[in-house]
């Protein structure tokens, strides 16, 4: 393996971090709060990266084993310098690293007691670092992740904008400038319309940070039911929508045809998705909670797409709603956004092509001679991406089995346990019970933490990326 | 279709049915039992069945969907025709058709309230639909899926023993005969082991015909606690074993080479499964419930045998055991026996193929050129069978997420919602909470219990046999 280019890579990306660090610096000095978190930070990361891009070269290209170990360790670093301001915050180490991780894979699980007792800047960098890990997972998703052939992800290289129209830029970098760019312009767009709404600019950016990157912190204890406004909650929905969907879609969308939307499968199937659940959930809050149709389907949608874009804010304390109601979100636990957006999860394209394969060996039971192979926008899909797909899935589910398992042994309840599990590896956020919305997940023993860091790194580096590096074959040779 | 070969091979079947209902005529009889309920039984079904056989001939030959329709709509009168001694009893025809249904499919989930109150003929009925059910399994599992081409049971095809060495006998007889010559054998030694250690002739023939067809009904109540006997519960663990293993297995080891256990990758991996399942639940159970180790151990054997090989019996009410430990005994609820057992669930060996299916993903991500098929006892598994296994496991999951649903919308608790589903779909019995091993499933709603027939039907059958004909394509011309 060439470790001299994933330093060199690790180094850049240090640099980076360092840099952009200096953004809560400028906020603590505009709200006059201590500046040794971030000043502190600021020196570490950047000198440390400055060090490692100067020792090590970036000689050489690239390889399948290099991109994994680049991607999952720069993710891992990442985290772990961003956890700095915590630790000068007076955070302890492993719940430093857990909301820093959760930050930067836009879980949104945290370990914070009392959330308004820390500083606005603080508070600030906590939303920013969801913001920054939404970037990266667009950077990923549609930029590298597909060149190592990770679970799927061929499939959605080919529809990625850019590339195939202009062969002069170097591939990745212009892949993800244009995504960038729409990934910043809608952000704008939502900072705007939520400071009309009547936030003020603080809560419009650090909402708008955790919304458009599917993170769900939030500076208040109590989510966004802080605010209690129907309009501030639709315009989330709204954006919350749109971060769970492909973000290569959007600009097809924006820059080259208009009805991309109705043509993708995906999208589509995502849409409806969300309305049955939406109808279920306020049918069960209406019957089992006694609500008005009105206020149940403006906490059915609102939770629907929280839950489903695997955001995890909270406009109520769902953890206290019925268990109809209960198990319809934990049932969106499972699936997640779209692939190509900022969203964690399986991802709606793998269930809707599980269920195509599914209806098709039930056609072929009755025709065993038929051939006919499973269609994803209009085009037969590869037999290789179904069988990343299916254990793509399988391993999901196998890493969701076992924590789930570990967390009970540590004594935690089963429901806690399983959404704990769930809530971490799909990057949601919060779960049920000791983990629930108005909770806090700093119950879980540290071993635990761990665990659950482990898991929030894992699921956002759509598992492979992760596990690929537990097998013997990675370390040979 | 041809449905006159169809309703021909019903009326046999009916015939069979109302043959066999005379032995718990004579056991009500020996008990001076009312004898209306075994009377009316035999004469409805046998003269119902006569009048079938007779009125349609068995001219031409069965194709894929004559199959299909023979043995879901054969389970199914099967177990309508089974309930008439329940409704002489004085149970509602729901209720009577839900423990009927439950009992043919080996499930062992009851709607009873006080079993005790019920006469021994009509328990003694109940234990014996069971052994018929497993008898049915076994000749639709080894001899009719496979040539249906059903959920890779292609794999098993090639393994069943007769057939290739004898080419004289008729296919599906002689497999057959061989299987239920072992299942009669290994249930005589269970009944006389069973005697041997103290129990009464009926209840060591009740609880064989329960134990080999992994069905779990029991005349008491408190299922095998009742007895409280190590020795009792030593031996169940041991025919639950033997009964959650592939048949065809037990012949090649009893009469072709001693040695096949160890050459079996499933039964190797189901034997692993099982000790290390009991040795977390032992630790659990010390832990957890100030229990010595040994008690420990007895309880964890047995109730890791019962749930995994889905006979669902209870040596204590494990519903009040920690949370740990029960987590441990739903996720053995999602495996299940070995394929070609009389157990449910997805089954060994697909959960063992799908493992090895990601280890090879994961392998080939690293070698994207490098050719490694899944092994299966030496021999490469071909594609077609990874994707029947593969859509099995989806339509499993997704029929088992509906089924959670509704009843979670009826007004159950997530968990029983979870577990009743799960229990019956993978033919276990009982679950946790309001469906507990101490409980029963008469808390269920009518509608409800009416989902849980569907499930214990659909499980039994392997899912597709049943699913398959809700595709258009199956009622087609």
């Amino acid at each position: 393996m060439n470790t001299s280019i994933i330093f060199n890579v690790l180094g850049g990306l240090l640099r980076f971090l360092g840099l952009v660090m200096v953004i809560p610096l400028l906020v603590a000095v505009y709200y006059s709060d201590p500046l040794l978190p971030f000043a502190a930070a600021v020196v570490i990361t950047g000198s440390l990266g400055i060090l490692l891009s100067r020792r090590y070269g970036a000689e050489g290209e690239w390889k399948i084993k290099e991109g994994f170990a680049i991607v999952a360790f720069g993710w891992l670093s990442v985290a772990i310098f961003g956890a700095i301001p915590y630790l000068f915050d007076g955070i302890s180490p492993i719940n430093a690293f857990f909301e820093s991780m959760s930050g930067f894979t836009t879980t949104g699980a945290t370990i914070l007691q009392d959330i308004e007792s820390h500083s606005k800047s603080i508070l600030f960098w906590r939303s920013m670092t969801q913001w920054l890990g939404g970037m990266g997972i667009i950077m990923i998703f549609i930029a590298i992740l597909p060149k190592l052939g990770v679970a799927g992800r061929q499939l959605f290289r080919a529809e990625a904008p850019g590339p195939t129209e202009d062969k002069l830029k170097p591939r990745i970098r212009g892949t993800a400038r244009i995504l960038w760019t729409v990934y910043v312009f809608i952000s704008v767009i939502e900072v705007v319309l939520l400071k009309l709404a009547g936030m003020s600019l603080y809560d419009a950016v650090t909402h708008t940070f955790t919304t458009m990157s599917t993170g769900g912190f939030s500076p208040y204890g109590t989510g966004i039911a802080e605010f209690n406004s129907p309009l501030i909650e639709g315009i989330i929905v709204v954006f919350m929508f749109i971060a769970g969907a492909n973000f290569a879609l959007h600009y097809q969308v924006l820059y080259v045809d208009h009805n991309s939307f109705i043509k993708d499968n995906e999208f589509k199937f995502y849409t409806a998705i969300i309305l049955i659940a939406t109808t279920i959930l306020t049918f069960s809050l209406w019957r089992d909670m006694g609500q008005s149709v009105e206020t149940a389907f403006r906490y059915a949608i609102f939770q629907v797409l929280s839950i489903i874009t695997t955001t995890g804010y909270a406009s109520a304390d769902f953890d206290i709603w019925s268990d109809s109601a209960r198990i319809v979100l934990m049932a969106l636990m499972f699936i997640g956004g779209c692939a190509g957006s900022t969203a964690g999860g399986v991802k709606v394209v793998r269930i809707l092509l599980l269920l195509k394969y599914g209806r098709n060996v039930l056609f072929k039971s009755l025709h065993p001679k038929a051939i006919k192979p499973v269609k994803y926008n209009g085009k037969a899909v590869p037999e290789s991406i179904m069988h990343s797909i299916v254990s793509f899935v399988v391993i999901y589910m196998m890493i969701f089995a076992i924590s789930t398992g570990i967390l009970a042994l540590m004594g935690m309840d089963l429901i806690s346990s399983i959404t704990a599990s769930i809530a971490t590896l799909g990057n949601i956020g919060p779960g049920f019970n000791a983990v629930g919305p108005m909770a806090n997940f700093d119950v879980v023993p540290d071993l635990g933490k761990l665990l659950l860091i482990a898991n929030m790194w894992i699921g956002r580096l759509e598992v492979f990326t992760v596990i690929v590096m537990l097998t013997p074959e990675f370390w040979k040779r």
